[in-house]
């Protein structure tokens, strides 16, 4: 696409954002329940593509289009509740004790304008054209300019047309969803000054390299980006003692999942060395060999397996027959705790596929050390006993390094939730305050404004007195 | 200060994080308070070092001192209240539409861990060694290594070892506050890898090479940067008209109030060209001459106003005898919108000095020409009639650009309240979902975490059932 292109798109969504943002927010809510109606409906049309394009069964991609919808009325709800907006009224005190008095002062979150959205290739539902992204950005009343994934194009171009068809029934401005599907018009929208903030799915490098274009513009602008995480489990010697086996199989089940393609596979599993999980999982059956989403990720992990298998400090614990190939069967890996310290960085990389590394400890003070050497991580696991005595504190290192912390539970499977919250450090994200999972991800797309002494017919109604919005009036929450 | 020392301070400081973080919110604030009366019981010895140190009058530091140690005592109240925790519990639901069931999921928010921040200039107390920034970093549970502003070395080593003795008094962490006086030491610890934010209040360049550095970081971090704002005032036909005279001498009492070395300060005013307030300004009677801060400072505020009064468009409207001494007359200077739209970038730049741009123009069309324009601003203000035609557009554009929105009141005196927002697009602040003054600023230093199927007895205090912090339980707000 050309700069004169990229222009028009500009152009198109900016008018769209000032639109959008003007509507009541139950006419956002509408809209947003209409392009989930549309797309349900579409249901049978869409899964075929995905299937083709991604090598995803039916079965997950339908569930994911559920998650999808699900994701997208919730929205409405977070919209319509208005919560979100986190209306904060001070009323004039003149004697206010700062010294000064206090004027009248109502603050509201507003929409950033235009955003761009890069999807992401694992999820072709759920991260990508109308997922959570969208969903969150539409909701806060912005408008979305889509970066398509190259995984799945029909896809997108598919999904982009339902979403498009329902905006309009539902009366949103023209433009206010846009589609671009290669690399550089991506980064032309990104730096483009009418652009006011990005969201991305995806590896540390690609990410990084948008991230860094994000904070190089004349006007930086935020960047939410989720990188890569190795979500990593700390068993401890007690709960392996007592149901080391459970957990291989639970592990089994959570590190295989989708091909082992998921930003939450557990990918680093602490356990003893001479322990029941590691028993089990010795020559453990795995799940059967499944293909990947496409060449260039299946090469990824071809290449960082074999980092991982040619590494003098590790082992094969089980395996299929068929680790390299296009449709790799699971590997479960070992590596002795010190040599994992040793060797920290090569061996604590995310490896996006079916394998896992298991950490053999004999120390139990071993799963404290690697605690505190980790990256910023989407989540972290504990599978222990309540009263295991090294607990509290793995908990509290933990949660300065995951934005998730489980207890006896795998990471995959993120529900969209209320309190749900995927993000972290870096490289798990490149904005560790803020979620891409659950409603607060709206949060990203808005900033806060204050009015001071404006005319109530003037404000926002959600400042007005009669606004019935979740509110903290002279300090003191009300709703 | 070499490396070792640069250790020294940032392992002591994460120490003091970590132990910080696990007090319960009562210690914390409490120890605000003990700040804050410390301070004021150090008053009359802290103020005459400030008088000499950055030629502020003896009124206007008492003032300041007492706005700064109420900002601590408010801090206090956010912590002991628990609101910026934004806790939300979400119940486990087998049922959760989804269509998977929705685990038991709790999120807090937590401290980010170590934090610098750079003292500003211009307000010795207020964004200084115990401003805004240090309040509200210490109330989110962190630790701060504060950078001195070289324009105040003893006020600011006198203010530390009050905070320091306090601190101590109320039993904190030792190292949970430490100071650092040279430029270099202040990067350096920016750039260490154990410190996980930034804060920063002073001028575009510097703040945007430290927003740089924060970004290029191997790990990059948060930096919440206040860097410059020229806060437009738009005065409409009918306003003028009204009561252009009143509006004169509001705009004199703000402009050049503290020498005009205020982030707030009125810088741009539009307004009719033959119009009566821009006829009250002509030959005014201004304030008299006062010293700047420093000589850095009005070094930097005569090179600005030469260009500006030496730019062919511009004409003095009302000035004093020495508006390039040491210690400058107040200016108001006067440039047609055509004129000034045609050269916006170099005569809509911050002036940080006693000096006012009135833009005179003929058709009131041009505000919203000139709104359009404008770069991130802290705040935007319209002296109009509540009937004027042009006024909700403008109010609309206005949110866009601005981080505060004031009708017919002036910008400087920045209330330190609930609903106070201090922050902006760029070049505003470089991060515009944030605010530096007011209760929200506490939300800078913290991020959330999800605690997953966790047992009552190792969750934080506040996730238990028996809390008592406002939270959102399935979705719906409670208190």
């Amino acid at each position: 696409m050309d700069q004169a292109g990229i222009e028009t798109i500009v152009a198109s969504s900016a008018r769209a954002a000032t639109g959008w943002a003007a509507r009541p927010r139950a006419d956002r809510a509408a809209a947003l329940i209409e392009v989930a109606d549309r797309l349900d409906e579409s249901a049978d049309a869409l899964i075929p593509i995905g299937q083709r394009e991604t090598h995803l069964p039916e079965a997950r991609l339908r569930g994911e289009l559920k998650r999808t919808t699900f994701q997208l009325r919730l929205f409405a709800e977070v919209v319509a509740e208005g919560g979100y907006l986190d209306v904060r009224i001070d009323t004039a005190d003149p004697d206010w004790p700062m010294g000064a008095p206090r004027p009248d002062l109502r603050r509201i979150r507003v929409p950033l304008g235009p955003v761009v959205v890069f999807a992401a290739s694992n999820f072709p539902f759920a991260f990508s054209v109308a997922g959570g992204d969208t969903a969150s950005a539409l909701a806060a009343g912005c408008s979305v300019i889509l970066k398509a994934h190259e995984g799945h194009p029909e896809l997108s171009a598919a999904t982009a047309e339902v979403v498009r068809t329902a905006l309009d029934a539902a009366g949103a401005p023209p433009g206010l969803f846009q589609i671009v599907y290669d690399r550089d018009a991506g980064v032309a929208v990104l730096e483009h000054p009418t652009v006011k903030a990005g969201a991305f799915t995806g590896s540390i490098p690609g990410g990084r390299a948008l991230f860094d274009l994000a904070n190089a513009r004349p006007e930086p602008i935020p960047f939410f980006g989720e990188l890569g995480s190795v979500n990593p489990v700390f068993v401890t010697a007690r709960a392996d003692a007592d149901r080391g086996a459970d957990v291989a199989r639970g592990l089994i089940g959570s590190f295989a999942m989708g091909a082992g393609q998921f930003c939450t596979k557990p990918g680093v599993v602490l356990a003893p060395s001479d322990g029941s999980l590691i028993g089990a999982l010795r020559g453990a059956e795995l799940p059967p060999a499944a293909p990947m989403l496409n060449e260039r990720i299946a090469e990824g992990y071809r290449a960082t397996l074999r980092g991982l298998r040619e590494h003098p400090g590790v082992r094969v614990l089980a395996a299929g027959d068929t680790p390299y190939a296009a449709d790799p069967s699971p590997s479960v890996l070992q590596v002795e705790a010190s040599a994992f310290l040793d060797d920290f960085d090569a061996l604590s990389r995310e490896c996006f596929g079916p394998t896992v590394l298991v950490v053999g400890y004999d120390d139990e003070r071993r799963l404290l050390d690697v605690a505190r050497q980790l990256d910023g991580q989407l989540t972290a696991t504990v599978v222990g006993d309540p009263a295991d005595e090294i607990v509290p504190d793995l908990l509290r290192v933990l949660a300065t390094r995951a934005g998730r912390i489980l207890w006896d539970q795998w990471p995959t499977g993120v529900s969209v939730t209320y309190a749900q919250q995927h993000g972290g450090p870096y490289p798990a994200t490149t904005a560790p305050s803020t979620t891409s999972v659950g409603t607060a991800a709206i949060d990203r797309f808005t900033r806060p404004v204050a009015y001071q002494g404006v005319p109530a017919h003037l404000l926002p109604p959600e400042l007005r007195e009669d606004a019935t919005v979740p509110r903290r009036v002279d300090g003191t929450l009300t709703h």
